[in-house]
């Protein structure tokens, strides 16, 4: 097995919880078929490089044991990857030329409909969990299986806001932060001002909320405390898939390590969210992380303390 | 004469040529009829608050004096307004629920339509230059009337773009700096990526460019070096109409007043620029900037630079 490593060995663990995929991509220059695809893998992947991290998922008896053998050689635990009879859960999609919209062309479920993530019993005091973007009764049903971890995290999307709303508060007053975008921001809370959403989706649960704005960048509110987080600009995208996976993987992954849960600490780890999600993009899949290490990592996070670098003007 | 206050005495003047308008706005919440409003107004008003600044633009017989006395009650000097027989220029819009897209409803050029922009001869000299949205042939006739500025920027839109490209052309070869949208400066360069085109545009001639996006904020380039400046998040945006021109006149006017035209220095300006476009849309027309004070844009000059405050992850 190749050499993981992470920050520290002292890192705490990190629990994923999410889809495993195999995604066929189009964008306006090229395609895709079957890659490997998913939130659990790109969150998990990206916080490879941080923390030890466990991934909860299913796949189907098509899933190519090279796909495994990848995750495993980052160092993720796939104890929790339940092997089901059936096909895994496939997703196609194409992009636009400028990448802010994406049809969804095809969702096969298939053994991700009848998924009921179950914790190896060794699991259930992770202190650090994230809750990938599925069915707010399952991010509950994983809840009921960890015991108080110390921050804990998760997404969502406008079909459970939506259809399983009750579901999901229930899930929002026991995690530490939701992680959303903006226009799921303004449906779940009915206000239009961001800031103002944030303050009505705290007052549900999460002690902090991030607002993700694709391109744009993120903005994290901690109470009265927010922290505007913009993309790092870059020359070449070449599919946009998992960005937001990876940015929540980093993020929790870094935080992880750090073990700092202040505000200060939570925004530290969203700028390593921030760096890990444009690595993701630069390519297909998690191919970009396949060839990335820790030498590039610190060389973006500089730069993105230069891009934010600023006097502050006299007046 | 209201006293006027701006950084320093020493500050260099900041001239500003554009529209000078009535504008007829509707928001999802309330609308307002024949306010004062123009991209020059807005430049030079919020340039105001940091130096000198010297209006050049056009009304009508039918332009309010109270308009006047106002500007003149921000220390703008209005000896290059022209009072021509007509009626001033009309624009009518309305905004969507989420202030993201506008809608013009009306637009009547008026005394505008024949504007030729001729600066008092005490003002070839002007340091300091800001051609706002006008005919690239007119921004022309005004780099032509004065001698080397120090620092000249011109902003434009898509109509210029494709119907005057020749022109503007010509203008981008002699300022140092270009605003435009995102989505101008992917049709001005043909390429679709933020940092690739604001190379394109720099071999056109500007040394630096800004990228605006809206409620996004905005990305500034120099050569290789690229600054981030997200918008200010605010709780109550009441109408955005004169936002861009006000950044561009907060810009200009701190630039100026400190007299620092190194990258740093032009970073640094651009979060006044921020700011002061942060205040603007608070209010509907110049509204917000009738009873805003220096001590108020202090306080959100600090609120920003908290706002992008961070540590580095560690990895």
């Amino acid at each position: 097995m190749t050499e993981v490593k992470t920050g520290k060995n002292t890192s705490a663990a990190l629990l994923v919880v999410g889809s495993v995929a195999l995604d066929t991509v189009e964008t306006s220059r090229d395609r895709r078929e079957e890659i490997l695809g998913g939130a659990a893998c790109f969150s998990c992947c990206a916080a490879s490089f941080f923390t030890p991290t466990r991934l909860v998922g299913v796949v189907g008896t098509d899933f190519p044991a090279a796909h495994e053998d990848f995750l495993r050689s980052r160092g993720i635990d796939l104890g929790g990857l339940e092997h089901t009879p059936g096909r895994t859960f496939r997703w196609a999609g194409r992009y636009a030329a400028d990448f802010n919209t994406r049809t969804t062309l095809d969702t096969q479920l298939n053994v991700f409909e009848t998924f009921k993530p179950k914790l190896p019993s060794a699991w259930t005091e992770t202190p650090f969990v994230f809750l990938a973007n599925i069915d707010p009764a399952l991010q509950l049903g994983v809840l009921a299986q960890v015991q108080k971890p110390r921050f804990s995290a998760c997404d969502t999307m406008n079909f459970w806001i939506g259809g399983k709303r009750a579901d999901l508060l229930r899930v929002l007053e026991r995690v530490h932060m939701l992680l959303l975008n903006d226009e799921e921001a303004r449906q779940l809370s009915g206000e239009s001002s961001l800031p103002a959403a944030a303050r009505a989706i705290s007052a549900m649960g999460p002690q902090a909320v991030v607002i993700k704005r694709g391109d744009a960048g993120a903005l994290l509110f901690q109470g009265g405390d927010v922290f505007a987080a913009p993309a790092f600009p870059l020359d070449n995208v070449v599919d946009p898939t998992g960005a937001g996976d990876s940015f929540a993987g980093g993020f929790m992954g870094c935080l992880a390590a750090a073990g700092d849960t202040s505000p200060d600490g939570v925004r530290s780890a969203l700028v390593a969210g921030t760096v890990l999600a444009s690595f993701c993009v630069e390519d297909f899949s998690l191919d970009r992380f396949r060839v990335l290490d820790q030498g590039q990592i610190r060389g973006r996070i500089a730069a993105y303390a230069d891009l934010l670098r600023f006097q502050a003007p006299r007046i």
